[in-house]
């Protein structure tokens, strides 16, 4: 059996990554989508496991000491991280594996793992990003203006990923991330032994 | 418009290719085969600008002294060479060109354009492949294990490719090259300038 690959899909708000993310997942039972760790306290409705694996602040620190996480930040007092176990245990069972971060986090699994593929989302222009912002109608005029700032910073760094998917159409996003991701099995590296 | 890529396809004899090529290009006008300048005869049936671009060998050592090709070898007294105008005009109008040179070739290429990527299809096994060297019943058991060797030794060289492709169903050899062709245009160099 082929091991599987990590992927990290990166994009900037608004950019309809969710929606990219739930069509490609719909019967892939090939794919495991990796779950964070956070300390912070469930809300409503959240299932340990399934939205989170929610776990206290000294294992936290403990899983950091044993370098447990291929990324961790901390945000608005809570530690957020993705732990390297289940990522691990996906790929032995041949599955790839998708981790839904940003920058920061995608250059911190960089660092530990050079081999992790990075594709960033990007809209087809500024002006569908600013529409699809102002369309969700939940952020005010100021935030859209902070997210849009952002984007671009965001935007900027997006050539250190390996590929860049334009979500025009959700379909030919999900199209295009399937493409990389077979590509990316077709890499000598992984197909070699085949003929040993 | 996006610009289109030039793609190498080799492959070991007996090893399916042609039969992926002729899959490839059903249906598929965005696609550039392109066809070979020579200076042998032409044979029975061949169609000039169809099987070959036939020209004279003057012609053929001008066309080298204006750096006029991509790659050409001289093979049983005659030249063989892909010439760049055809491919540039292709990519020109948006079609990704394919060329389905050997290895020699695809080193020549890459010297020249080292942005040309780079396919090997390969048997699933060394058994498959001699079974169907066997199989299509037109060469003398020496000649099969002497096309067996040649294979092996471009198998050993099959790693400076940057894809692997292994024939084991046509379908799913075809797959992974469109994979492959769609991935690639999915680099940040062909992208960034879209949010400009």
């Amino acid at each position: 059996m082929t091991k599987g690959k990590t992927f990290i899909i990166s994009g900037p708000s608004g950019v309809g990554k969710s929606t990219v993310l739930r069509e490609l997942f719909r019967d892939r039972e090939d794919l495991y989508f990796s779950i964070s760790a956070t300390t912070r306290q469930p809300r409503e409705g959240e299932v340990d496991g399934v939205h989170y694996h929610f776990i206290d602040v000294d294992r936290f620190r403990q899983m950091i000491q044993e370098d447990a996480f291929l990324e961790y930040a901390e945000y608005v007092g809570n530690f957020y991280g993705t732990p390297k176990r289940f990522v691990d245990e996906a790929m032995e069972q041949g599955k790839d594996v998708i981790l839904d971060i940003e920058l920061q986090g995608a250059i911190q699994v960089t660092s530990k793992r050079p081999e992790v593929v990075r594709i960033f989302i990007a809209p087809p222009s500024w002006e569908a990003l600013e529409k699809r912002l102002v369309g969700r109608g939940t952020d005010s005029a100021d935030k859209i203006q902070k997210r849009l700032v952002r984007a671009k910073v965001e935007l900027q760094n997006a050539n250190t990923y390996d590929y860049f998917v334009i979500n025009d159409t959700v379909e030919q996003a999900v199209r295009e991330i399937n493409a990389i991701m077979l590509a990316e099995h077709c890499k000598p590296s992984d197909r070699m032994d085949i003929l040993n």
